[in-house]
């Protein structure tokens, strides 16, 4: 098969559409052909070298696609029927969207979400896991609470704020342009936070605090996070843009009672995934197939160009998701 | 009425048997006439003025107490039966145990577990709603997990031993003297581990690393704490004996998908402070009447010797709990 390898392990633009062993499904995986691949940033982390596969994973990059598949490998769905050869999916993966087949754990795929095409499907799997379980399997949002998205105007932003407002939350949201704030205005947003000109955290404070907050920061934020915390409330850090190590003031933290997790998607075991992509389809795909939630796709790039999707990406000219087209359908 | 006045904020010590009004329960409240308080850690910080009493809560120390019901005041149980005068019960206080009366939200009476005096009720309310609130509520500790409790010896430590225990989890504690950890070993607690002379962290990863760990130490345990975590673990940050800021290591967080909580009481609204002390009643009082879980009282000495029972905790004189005598019952 053709797939994106990296020739040069110390340079990240060094992404080329070349051949590569088609992968073999082993017990419990299914071999899809891949139609559309979804880009996230943690690519762009691999490609630097900063975010290496799971053990067992290939090196290929990518964690989100949309096909067909092409061996079901007697693999069944969570309700005990058995996917088929041909059926169009959906897949979250630790490793290998950019490729022309994967072979992913059978927990791991999802039904196409009525009406949507493979480019579409290919970039809600990835943010929709990740809003899912953050903001509901992790810090349990309820009705009425306030939601602060850091980097709202990213693919996993856009489709949190979507979510939030659907689960009754208020959502504020920051960004580093009018533009994406507007957009994240037209999802929904209830507060919008230009971060190059105001400071979220006085904001938040003035506003009750915030009862959740999404985090792709990391430490240059956790400081200001814990002080726009509101009482009881719940950081969720899910990148680390902004740096690995910060200071902690635990004193801050304890007057608010204030909790932060760390989590991620990909070193989760197959049980786990499975567990997160079930309650997924179960949540999130309704919501999508009715229109209360939707994708939003900034610009769909032939895979060959991967090099040039990273680059769009990292300088952050990408609204919502850019997505890689493998093949025409 | 008399009660434990601090002559001198600037002097810790400056505590002194001396009148005071007596208070007045308003509504919702209960006024009970004490007859033993319970000494806990956050006294001696209050004493210092660095734990201050939530606004419109009296100056006295003393955050849990036993006596007998001196007005109901029409206050009802959770149930909705009422308490009467002259009925026997334990205190959870936001402060003014150490006197001879006190003013109580009706939400934060418990009976006296079966069996127990006022002395041993007094020294067990707040260790109890601490473990219960913090293991259960917070952590969610389970059957098979393995819990790292800090401070192992102390009045919170050794009743969370016994609590974890019960529950079904697997228990290491620290402490600093082999007579201290031999009386957790006595309580149930699985692995021991003197922290002059050995490294936690270390010791538990070699176990497989703490799903929950209960820590009274705050800064300058952060980042071995982080280190100790299992995947998906859990730390819970009630004390910061050992500093209020530290640097946390999220990337190393990040990699475990850990937590972080900071947790406390006595800020606590009442309905929260409710809540809790419903579930600790519910769920430790059986345990106590069992058997199964059992106070564990250093030594009992008059109220009017508070600084020395302060000065004798500090010193870390106390296995357990230290409990005032207020009055002959």
């Amino acid at each position: 098969m053709k797939a994106i390898i990296q020739q040069n392990l110390s340079e990240p633009t060094s992404l080329t559409w070349s051949d590569a062993p088609t992968p073999v499904p082993g017990d419990g995986e299914v071999l899809v052909r891949i139609v559309a691949a979804g880009v996230n940033r943690a690519d762009t982390l691999q490609a630097k070298g900063h975010y290496p596969p799971p053990t067992g994973t290939t090196d290929i990059i990518g964690l989100e696609a949309a096909g067909v598949i092409e061996d079901a490998h007697g693999a069944c769905r969570p309700d005990g029927t058995p996917w088929a050869d041909g059926e169009k999916v959906g897949v979250l993966l630790s490793g290998g969207g950019y490729a022309e087949y994967v072979a992913v754990p059978s927990g791991q795929l999802v039904p196409m979400p009525k009406g949507y095409s493979f480019v579409e499907t290919a970039s809600v799997v990835e943010v929709a896991c990740t809003v899912w379980s953050n903001l509901m399997m992790t810090a349990e949002l309820t009705a009425g609470d306030t939601l602060l998205i850091h980097g709202g105007g990213g693919g996993v932003g856009l489709f949190a704020i979507q979510v939030a407002k659907a689960l009754g939350a208020r959502v504020a949201v920051t960004a580093g342009s009018a533009e994406k704030l507007e957009v994240c205005r037209s999802y929904g947003a209830d507060i919008l936070i230009n971060y190059r000109e105001e400071d979220f955290a006085a904001v938040l404070k003035a506003e009750g605090g915030a009862d959740v907050i999404l985090d792709i920061i990391g430490a240059k934020y956790l400081d200001k996070n814990v002080s726009a915390l509101a009482k009881d409330g719940h950081l969720v850090i899910i990148g680390m843009q902004g740096g690995v190590k910060g200071e902690l003031n635990i004193g801050a933290l304890l007057a608010k009672r204030g909790s932060i997790s760390a989590t991620g998607l990909r070193y989760r075991d197959r049980a786990d995934k499975a567990r997160i992509v079930a309650a997924t389809v179960e949540h999130v795909w309704p919501m999508l197939e009715s229109g209360q939630v939707t994708h939003h796709i900034d610009r769909v790039v032939p895979v060959a160009d991967a090099a040039a999707a990273h680059a769009a990406l990292l300088a952050g000219e990408i609204t919502g998701k850019v997505v890689l087209q493998v093949t025409e359908d």
